[in-house]
Order: structure tokens, then C-alpha cells, then sequence
């Protein structure tokens, strides 16, 4: 991992898995919104897609799991050197244990979408669960390096801890798009910042790295990590408008009226409530 | 903002905010006390006034943008300088990051105040975001500095995040005065220690700054601190009386009868309600 | 307040409220369980109540301010010395303000009790801002001790926080015994810990102090905290059973077989919920 | 306490009492899932259980009592010897104070079985309480020793805090799956820590000591530990599927047909409360 594409590849698929989510759970959203179900079919459209994400996610694992083992270089599944006594390849095994739980947290996926008698909060303790271990990992990852080393994968175990924060906050509200929202926010902000701290410790250019010392540096990072924050937000609201857009223009064309007599009663029943 | 001026400004801009939304939360708690939406207008009138304070948070915002990039010695938008390969000017940068949060929570209070389909929750999410960003940029903010200037800044910090933190729980307890006033009252706090700020680094008076390695300094600032939050609820009180006079006066002229009987029953159903 | 009366009178103040608090909220607790409310009086009663501990917090917290102020070698109000340019008394200063916010506390208290148009959970919100600032400001109070001084000030500031935290909850938390219950059970505790901190810091036999750099010390207080914890356990429980054995006793004398009934149902009931 | 055997007996303790624990939360989730309480008899069932279970907990807490002060060389109940000026074996003194209050929770677990006016989440709070105190004492325990004797230590106070944690939201979120595997993972997870803790400061082989000082066995530990929560959590999914096993069987067997119908309904509110 210690390359600017170990970066980049974990970068990508949390941003993938952010805009996943972030469309699911808008389309979820509006689903609830105009109670129109049969719409979108029916609920088990949704247990379908959750089971297809849980495959997804053990075969992202797995992949991660046996590249983190068998790459050149890498610990080939031994853990222990007795001739030279000493432990072979740690941080390796260390991206392995997290892809680990990632898998679990697709295992639990897939037995929530299909055992109906577990709670589905089973699935998002797991999910909390799989980025708590992410964050504790690499809280205790980067000892003995320099400060900007330090400081970049500390804002990554603080956006990881706070997705975790999110998930496991869903666990009690279900079925609240701002938490929902606020989650695939740090998704998607966790995947951009490891691009970042691919440039920044291992710039692609070719060029020198960054001055690791400097502490110029950390005070740019600093903003750096809140445009990435706002940026996040921006595609949020791109993603939302384009769902709202391709929904109301597939409604309208079948049924245009009804939908219009549906949300002004909504509009009046939501204004009630927010009061 | 290395001057006085540069923490008066923001310092007045919170205290003007904080006064305004105590009396908003205050007139919206009267209101749902009487039920009485008709007499203030509709809840039309809300939706007006929060596209109003979105457009001028906006304005505040841009100006501020504006002003720490175009000022006399400012960056003018220039981030790096590639001959002497230096960043520029990035506390400068910094104070326009914190200005641009505050500018999405404009557009969002905005979008939430029109969009009607989209959660009003949302807008507390970027509030609090906001919030937490300003909070995150000032904790990096004061590297390499005196002890006294490290310590009024993370007195900052603290009131920023608690008031972020009230925020966020709006998210989930809507309509509740308690928390609202409570956010309300670490806006006017960090507004009023802006201005404390201004006088302990940059005295207006010409006279010689304070010792910023004195320990003495530190604990007086400590209780000056706790004071400047007393002086807030003073001020909270005083607009709660004024707001329940000035609806007491008006109402009693129009409906005496009426409001008497309304308060009685409210008051046994709250009674019941608080044992 | 450097001295064993100094800490043996606030610790005997918080014992007194603490044991008070305590009744109070069992006796509530019970008077809700028995929906009985008529027998122990009115609503009224238990406002006429919170009106005279309001006024005995602001009469407490006038003393305490006035005798941090006047005692011999105290501040007298004044706070800046410029004849020799240093700030007087500082310490004294911490305690006034620490006495302001609960008197503010004793207010707020009173202003719920009398004006029903205030939420009562504002007097709540006053009573964990008064905590929050008490531990606030001891936190900042022991610069450059010994580190066994330090060590019985950071349990005090801690048992002050958790204390303000259990408050707090309970502005959303109304009615729930645990909660109030763990409240005062930390009032307490900060009673007897301020005991404890005389005796340790001035031995009232007039024998050598305790030795304030030695570890075994510190050891050795961690447990002793713990010990007066299940102490505060104990005191409670002998005060719950004190309640439900006066409440037994006159009930039966009363209306023995109503009551009895009532009991049977509500156990059901509660049997019911709790499953 | 300080050999293998001292670590070994209270890992298996809380092995045992996790592996009870998840059985009893499944066995009572069942339960509520089916409405059949009267198959597994009445409630009065689970409150003769938990009354054995507080007996339970008071035996193992006299015995751990007594074990730590009358084994050769503890205290013999002698606090302070006042010939050499010192304190008398405070460590010993440290874990009696710890399992006093598991005797504590002992206690009000039977009485909140027996009295029925009192809450049962007071049972709930002496746990938390219970572990709480035992994380504290655990994080003033490890005074000048080895880093990575103050690391195993630091991983067993986080476990300890977070189940106090998961023990204290299940005050206010009774009958919630999900937070009481939580907590029983931690129970778990803390019992096997404690059997490696044993491996790693006193190796059972009789062979050398790990080394103390070496980082990479802090990065080692640091994956071993999330190793023991992957463990924990198949553990829990093995009794699950054990339980459910056992249920289908005897359910099965007995009435199989009104089972199958009762799922149906049961599977479609679940779904629609889902969403």
C-alpha cells in the first residue's frame, strides 16, 4: 500500500460506495415521500439490491484481502519469522484485518436482506463496527513518522471515525435522510482524502515529495481537507437534484396530476409538522 | 484579521445573529404556545424570513470572502507562489474557507425555505457543519504562538464546537427551546469573546498588549470567560421579557378574554405533562 | 477556601442538597407510580417547593460570594491592583463566579416555578451550565501544584462534569428515576470528595500533610473515590427505603386494600412494559 | 493477580458471563419475536433467572474478595502499615475494590427482581457503573510500567468503557437486540483480552517474556485485538443460529402451523416498518 496507487485504489472505491449510497438512499427517501412503492416494485426490489451490495462488498474484500497477502513483497500469509524472530509484514496484515471486517460487514448484509427474523440494525452495527476498526487501525498505523505523515492520516482516522459515528447513530434513527446523508458525506470524504495523501506522500508527477516537515504544509492541509469536505457536499446536492429530476420527469410523463394533488398535501402536512 | 478590527467584525456579526435567531426561536416558541400561527401570518411568513437570513448570511459571507482575499497585503486569490515556493497568505485562506461554510449554510437555508421536499434538517446539518469547520480551522490555526493567544483561541474553539454541537442536536429535537436557546447563547458567547479576543491581543487603546506568558492572565481569562456566558443569558432574559411583553400588550388588546382562557388550559395540560 | 473549613463547607452544602435532591425525586417518583397525587398535595406543593429551594441556592450562593469577597485577606471587590500591576485574589474570584452561576441557578429556579409560560427544563439547563462551569473552572485552577493536588482536583472536575452531563440529560430525559438518581448520587459524591480533599490536602489533626509526590498516594485516592461512590450507593438506597417504608406505613393506615389493588395492576403493567 | 492464572480466572469469568448474557438476550428477543412467553413460561421465569444470575455474581465477587485479600502475601484486610509508613498492597486492594461493585450489581439485580416498584434499569446502571468503575481503576493501575504493559492495559480500558457505555444506553433503550449483543461483544471481547494479556506479560510455556519495548509488537496487539472482536462476533453468530436452531425445532414439533402464520404477518409489518 505504500504507493500512490495503494492510495488511489481504497480512494475510488469509497467514493463509488459513497455515491452508491448516496443515491440509494435518496431514491429510498423519495420512495418514502410519495409512498409509492409499487413504483420502484416492491420492497424486496430493495432486499435484492442489498444482497447484490453484500456481494459486492465480500468481493471487494476478498480481492483486498489475498492482493494485501500475495503481491510481491508481500507477508504470503505468514505471520511470524522464527529464524529471524521477528513479525513478518505488519501494516500488510494490518490493511488485510480491515478488509476483514469490511467482509463481515457484507456477510451481515446479506444475512439481514435474507434472514427476516434479524434486525437490519444488525447490519449497520456491523457496518459502524467495520469503520470503528478501520479507524483504530489506523490510529495506531503511522508510529515513528514525520509530522505531515502523522497529520493526514490523523484527519483520515477522524473522517473514518466519524462515518462510524453516523452509521451507528442510523441504528437508531432509521429512515432519517440527513444522518443517512451525513454519512455518505464521510464516505465520499474518506475516499477523496486517501487520492490526496496519495499526491501529497507519493506524488504521481514524479516530482520531489512534499517538505514532510513543514509546517506550511499542514496549515494548507488543513483547508485542503475542507474544500474536499465542501466538494463532497456539492456532488450530494448534484446527485439529489439529478434523482429529483429523472423522478418527476418519469412521473409527470405517466401521471402528472395526481402527483401534483399528493405533494401539496404533503407540503401542508410536513409544514405542520416542522412548526 | 491580525488586527482588532478583524475580530470586532466577526465578533459583532455573531452578536447581531445571536440576537436575531433568540428572538426568532422565542416569537416560534409563543407562537406554538398559542397556537395562534393566524395572528403572527402564515407559516408562509417563516419560509419569507428564512430566505431573508439565508440571502443576507450569503452576503455576509461573500463580503467576508471577498475581503480577506482583496485586502491590502491579502492573497488576491493566489494560493501558491511558485518562485520563492512558499504558500500565500494562508491564514487569509483559511478565514475565506470558514466564510465559504458559512455561505452553503446561506444557499441551504435558502433551498430548504423553497424546496419544500427537502428535509428543514438539512439546513441545521450545514449549520452545524459550519460550525464544526470553523471550529476545526481555528484549532489549527494558532501554531508557534504565545500561551495566552493558544489559550483564548481554544476557549474559542470550545464555544464554537459546543455551539456546533447544539446545532447538531436540533437535527433531532425540533422545536425545543431549551436547545435552541442554548445555541443561541454560544453564538452571543463566541460573538462577545471575539471582541475579548480583540482587546487581549490588540488593544484598542494604544497601550501596551497584555503579557502573553503571564499564568495570572490565564486564570483571570478563565472567569472573564464564565462572565462573558452570565452577561449572555442576561441578555436572553432581557429579549424573552421583551417578546412575552410586547405579545402580552398586543394580544390583551385585541383578545383578552380569549388568551386567558387558552393559557389556563395550557397551563393545567402542562402541569400534567411536567410530573 | 485554601483551607480544611474551605472545603468542608462547600462539601457539607452539596452532602445537604444532595440528600435532599435525592427525597425529592423519590418521593416524585413514587407519588407518579401511586397517580396519587392528591394525597401528597397539589402540584402546587411540589412548585411552592422548587420556590423555596430556589431561594435557599441564591441565599447559599449570596453567602458564599459575600464571604469569598470579605474575609480577612480576601479580594473586596476589587480585581486589578495597579499600583503594583497584578490581578487580586484570583482564586477567590474563581469561587465568586463558580457561586454566581448557581445563584443565577437558584433564579432561573424560582422564574420556572412562578411563570408557566418557561419551559421547566431551562432550570435544568441552568443547573448543568452552573456544573459545567464549576468543573470548567476548576480545570483551570490548579496551574503549577503538586501533582497529588492536581490528581483530587481532576476527580472533582470529573465527578462536577459527569454530574452536569446526567443534568443534562435530563432535559430530554423528564421523570426518569435512573437518570435523577445519578444526579444526585454525583452531588453527593462531590460532597464527600470535598471532604476528602480537605483532609488530604489539610490534615484537620494538625499532623503533617500527606506526602504530594508520592505515587502510593495517588493509588491509593484512585480507590478511596470508588469507596465513597459505593458509599453514595448505599446512602441512597438507605433513603429509598426510608421513603417507600413512610409512604407504606401511612398508605396502609389509610386506604390498605386500594392500595393494594393499584399495586397488582400497576406490577402487571409494568411487568408487561418491561419485557 | 500479577500471574497467568490471575488473568486466566476473570477472562473465563466474563467469558462465561458473555456467552450467558448473548444466550439470554437472543432467548428474550425470540421471545418477544413469537409473543410466546407463556412457551417459555411466564415472566416470573426470567425473574427467578435473574435472581439467580445477581446470586451468581455476589458468589463469584465474595470469593474474588476474599481470594485477593487472604491469598499468600495480599493484605489480609490491612490497609495501611503504619510501622513502615506505607500502603499495603494497594494492587490487591485496587481489584477488591472492583469486584465490590460487581457484588453491588449482584445486589440490585435481585432487588430489582423482587421489588417490583423499582425500575430495572437501576439494574442497568450499577453494571455500567460497575464497569465504569473497573475501567477507571484499570486506567490508574499500570503506574510506571513497560509501554507495552501500559498498552494491553489501555486496549482492556477501552474495551471495559465501551461495554459501560453499551451498558448505559441500554438504561434508555430497553429490549434493543442490537445494543445488547453490543454490550455482550464487549464482554466477551474483554474476557478473551484478559487471557492475552496472561500470554503476553506471563507466558504459561515457561518460556521468555515478550519484549516489552519492541513497537512492532504494539502493531501486532493492535490487529490481535481486532482479531478477538471478529472472534467474539462469531461466537455470537454461532449461539444465534444455536438458539434459532433450538427454537424452529421445538416450535416445530409442537405447532408448526401457527408459527408459519404468525411469521408471515410478523414479517410483513417488520418490512414495513423497515423502510
Amino acid at each position: 500500500m505504500g504507493s500512490f496507487k495503494g492510495h488511489a485504489l481504497p480512494g475510488t472505491f469509497f467514493i463509488i460506495m459513497g455515491i452508491w449510497w448516496t443515491l440509494k438512499c435518496i431514491v429510498k427517501y423519495v420512495c418514502r415521500k410519495h409512498k409509492r412503492t409499487s413504483y420502484f416494485g416492491s420492497k424486496a426490489v430493495f432486499y435484492r439490491v442489498d444482497i447484490v451490495e453484500g456481494i459486492t462488498i465480500i468481493g471487494m474484500a476478498v480481492i483486498g484481502m489475498l492482493g494485501e497477502q500475495f503481491i510481491v513483497g508481500g507477508p504470503h500469509l505468514s505471520l511470524y519469522n522464527y529464524k529471524e524472530g521477528r513479525w513478518v509484514q505488519l501494516l500488510g496484515w494490518h490493511h488485510t484485518t480491515m478488509y476483514f471486517f469490511f467482509g463481515l460487514f457484507g456477510v451481515m448484509n446479506i444475512l439481514c436482506s435474507t434472514i427476516r427474523s434479524l434486525p437490519t440494525s444488525l447490519s449497520k452495527l456491523m457496518f459502524s463496527n467495520a469503520l470503528f476498526v478501520e479507524a483504530f487501525i489506523f490510529y495506531n498505523h503511522t508510529h515513528g513518522r514525520e509530522i505531515l505523515d502523522i497529520f493526514v492520516h490523523q484527519l483520515l482516522v477522524m473522517v473514518i471515525f466519524l462515518a462510524g459515528l453516523a452509521a451507528f447513530m442510523e441504528i437508531f434513527l432509521r429512515a432519517n435522510l440527513t444522518v443517512e446523508l451525513l454519512r455518505t458525506s464521510f464516505i465520499l470524504l474518506q475516499g477523496s482524502w486517501f487520492w490526496q495523501i496519495g499526491f501529497v506522500l507519493y506524488p504521481p508527477s514524479g516530482g520531489p515529495a512534499w517538505d514532510l516537515l513543514d509546517h506550511d504544509n499542514i496549515m494548507f492541509l488543513t483547508i485542503c481537507f475542507c474544500w474536499h469536505y465542501a466538494f463532497t457536499f456539492i456532488i450530494i446536492g448534484a446527485l439529489y437534484a439529478f434523482v429529483i429530476w429523472l423522478v418527476k420527469t418519469r412521473l409527470n410523463r405517466t401521471c402528472p396530476s395526481e402527483v401534483g394533488l399528493l405533494k401539496n398535501v404533503e407540503r401542508e402536512q410536513e409544514s405542520e409538522e416542522e412548526m
